[in-house]
């Protein structure tokens, strides 16, 4: 299971305080405690000034790869953000996130997805913005595929994104997702499949209680990535039982032994 | 959803204090928290006693239901017993857990789900005891389906138990069940299924988090009842966060309400 880190991202207002002091410490510990608490790539973000996010993106790329041995999320819609970040990136193979079924998002990023030999998030929405459905978000991966695969970009790079709605707006939203994993898992052979889950609890109260339970209905339909906050209370509990429990967890051991090391959740 | 309260089981060491004592107040207190936590059902079993197990489990049928309006779950494999506390019960319609597909326990079970038209746990095992794999557990299933239509027990009052086995154990039993369950709710459509959940964490650490994430798998294959400790922390949280993703919580309203209640667990 790929476990992308999410927390270096401009949107918290304590990274985008500490980018903006150039805070070396502050991030690269968030990094730190990410990769300990099970992240096996770190996202960096810094989209939230568009006159600065080229410069603070080179600059979290350099600063994070100090600090841990993971490979880097750069995550940016900016193919000349993305341009400049990744040449400085050296942590064994990048991954970008993201291109969509977007026509000009594909032209621009999809030959630096080459360039760099980099796996990709492929977000499930194309040119009528926001998916609705699982017809719509079947649509966009297969726009994305073709479009990858006409490039020489092979599915096993591709790391597909449902694109999570918050279900207290449209409550099938949730269930969409699911059947649009299951159907990349089970009908597009050798792609992966990973999402952001925290959007799907928006609006609603306790919201790790639907991040947790979600990422278990997902991971049921075949979900082999996650973009999260490993930090986050109960989540990482939660993924290593659903491991334990789908049979991919051999003996227990992953879970046995994140019991002995005390980073289970009591409850 | 079925929610049936598992905590008065003289298993438990102040359960069996409290009944040797005939400690009514503590008996009731339990069935109270049960209802009040969630329990749409109370379960009552004494059968750590052989000896004292039917006069037992009348008195506690009786105690019960002073305390509470909803119906009890009566949990014992003996005839006798239920034949002797089935008439005590005055709270709408029994359950009695439990049938299995053993001739013998059919043979004198079955005529008491009839008389009482009660509803009933049918648990998916043969003469042969515990089942192994899903084909196991489907013929048991489909033994007892016979049984019960022939003696003119409709399948709407059966709730199948897949029967938990530790997946410390033998790690494919979880899905197992899974597969069982999906089976009863899309091949038998009418019939319901249960099971008893914290089985499956057995012999490893922080259970409830396992008990939990099982829960939301065995619902996600459409589990429309469950027998567990509805107080145990974050259980009841995790219930009503799978019911909303599931599309089942109409608003969110359930969710909400629990939310507004404090009901919900923070993490």
């Amino acid at each position: 299971m790929l476990i992308v880190g999410e927390r270096i991202n401009t949107s918290r207002k304590h990274i985008r305080k500490a980018v903006e002091k150039r805070d070396v410490k502050y991030i690269q510990n968030e990094a730190k405690t990410q990769v300990e608490a099970g992240a096996t790539f770190v996202d960096v973000n810094s989209g939230t000034s568009v006159a600065k996010e080229t410069e603070d993106l080179k600059w979290l790329v350099q600063v994070v790869q100090e600090a841990v041995s993971v490979p880097l999320c750069i995550d940016s819609p900016s193919a000349t953000a993305l341009a400049a970040a990744l040449p400085f990136h050296k942590n064994g193979q990048p991954m970008i996130n993201s291109i969509t079924a977007e026509k000009q998002r594909i032209a621009e990023i999809l030959p630096l997805v080459k360039q760099y030999n980099a796996l990709v998030v492929g977000l499930a929405m194309g040119d009528g913005g926001m998916p609705s459905g699982f017809e719509d978000r079947k649509k966009a991966v297969l726009t994305i595929l073709e479009a990858c695969e006409k490039a020489g970009v092979s599915r096993d790079r591709i790391y597909f994104d449902p694109v999570i709605c918050p279900v207290s707006t449209k409550q099938s939203e949730g269930m969409a997702a699911v059947e649009t994993v299951r159907f990349i898992m089970s009908e597009l052979k050798g792609a992966h499949t990973t999402c952001g889950l925290s959007n799907i609890s928006f609006g609603l109260p306790e919201r790790t209680n639907l991040n947790r339970t979600f990422l278990t209905l997902m991971m049921a339909a075949g979900l082999d990535g996650v973009i999260m906050d490993p930090t986050e209370p109960g989540m990482m509990s939660t993924l290593l039982a659903t491991n334990v429990l789908l049979g991919k967890d051999e003996f227990c051991m992953d879970y046995i032994r994140a019991g002995r090391a005390g980073k289970l959740q009591a409850h």
